[in-house]
């Protein structure tokens, strides 16, 4: 294990002083209902968000504030995430219980994610908040150097509501059409009504909001390849 | 306005350096679209939730990761954020512009909450990291010392099912039995069902999330008087 760990230590940029603390930083729920990462997950997810936005209100002096939160999202949602652990090989080091590695779990996206937010933490507690920055923000340099405000795209229902003022039509009205299974695996069904185009969109989803921006961008293409 | 400034430093707990930069954190977007407190807020939010974070984890070394989002999301909640605020003050000093002052926009919670994240990141920006934690933290400190993981309750829809869960019931389903009005003042109006009891709950609210929450509310308050 040991061995292990040096060999991950050296792609992470970083070597723990109480090797207990990296194991912790390891360790899925499903080894453990007590011993397990979930804590340093909860402050690593906030030193990364605060690192990250640190990082871009500095690189760029004239973003506005939504940009700066639509570049922040995408660095730090969790399929951002779990590509950087992928990177770093944080999968092969995951410490998971019975169930969780019979269902692969360490590949999943989630599991990854979580377990380079407790690693977060752990070094935070290891050797506090300037060197876990330092740390940190070499594993996003790549990401950070290709991020700009014009690279991160306003959301769907973002865009067709502009796209339509910016012409006087009326906005967008969005109705649930139908909600079908048991939470938390629903499917909804959603109509975006372009009132004054007379046009409707559906679209389904896991969530109100998937299926929302999704038939927003229905929408969107219909009115940009008929306009 | 510099004597003013000068009244809310002292209660605020910092003086700043730069005057301009305090100045900016309490404008408005209704004072300029291009010269307000939005850029700062973005940074100070982060802030504001790392150091909430960090406090949390090292003050509750025994709480779960349940129990510490929970009471994160209770402090860093924009009720919370301006009942901060006016406790400092920061509403008299917001600048704002015509329309905000006329709809008395000095009193709007959310106005007080961005002001008060905005300040946050004015004074890491004024003088550093270390210095804006020891002064955030004083404006929580009371209620840093009132929270514990017992007093912030889980939420309505999580206690229903802990509660069924536990009596071997079935879990409840959630159905949108309709959306009224256009967004952003929609409706939602929600049916929680209890199937193997053959009970049903309508709750109405500003969001399907909300909605289920109060139908939840009413279902347990319903099972506990009965049980």
């Amino acid at each position: 294990m040991m061995d292990d760990l040096d060999r991950l230590a050296r792609r992470l940029g970083y070597r723990f002083q109480d090797p207990a603390l990296f194991e912790l930083a390891l360790s899925h729920r499903s080894v453990s209902r007590r011993r397990n990462n979930e804590r340093l997950e909860f402050l690593g997810d906030a030193l990364l968000s605060q690192f990250i936005s640190t990082e871009l209100f500095h690189r760029f002096p004239d973003a506005a504030e939504g940009q700066l939160t639509r570049m922040r999202a995408f660095l730090v949602r969790g399929q951002t995430l779990a590509e950087v652990a992928r990177e770093l090989g944080v999968g092969e080091y995951l410490i998971l219980g019975g169930g969780e590695l019979k269902s692969g779990g360490n590949r999943r996206d989630s599991i990854l994610a979580d377990a380079l937010e407790a690693l977060i933490g752990a070094i935070v507690i290891d050797s506090g908040e300037d060197t876990c920055r330092r740390v940190v923000l070499e594993w996003f340099a790549g990401r950070l150097e290709q991020i700009s405000p014009q690279s991160v795209r306003k959301d769907g229902k973002t865009r067709l509501q502009e796209w339509l003022q910016a012409r006087k039509h009326e906005l967008p009205a969005y109705e649930v059409l139908s909600v079908t299974g048991q939470a938390p695996r629903q499917t909804f069904e959603v109509e975006c009504t372009l009132p004054d185009l007379d046009r409707r969109f559906v679209a389904a989803g896991a969530s109100r909001r998937r299926a929302e921006q999704q038939a927003a961008e229905q929408a969107l293409s219909w009115l940009e390849q008929s306009s």
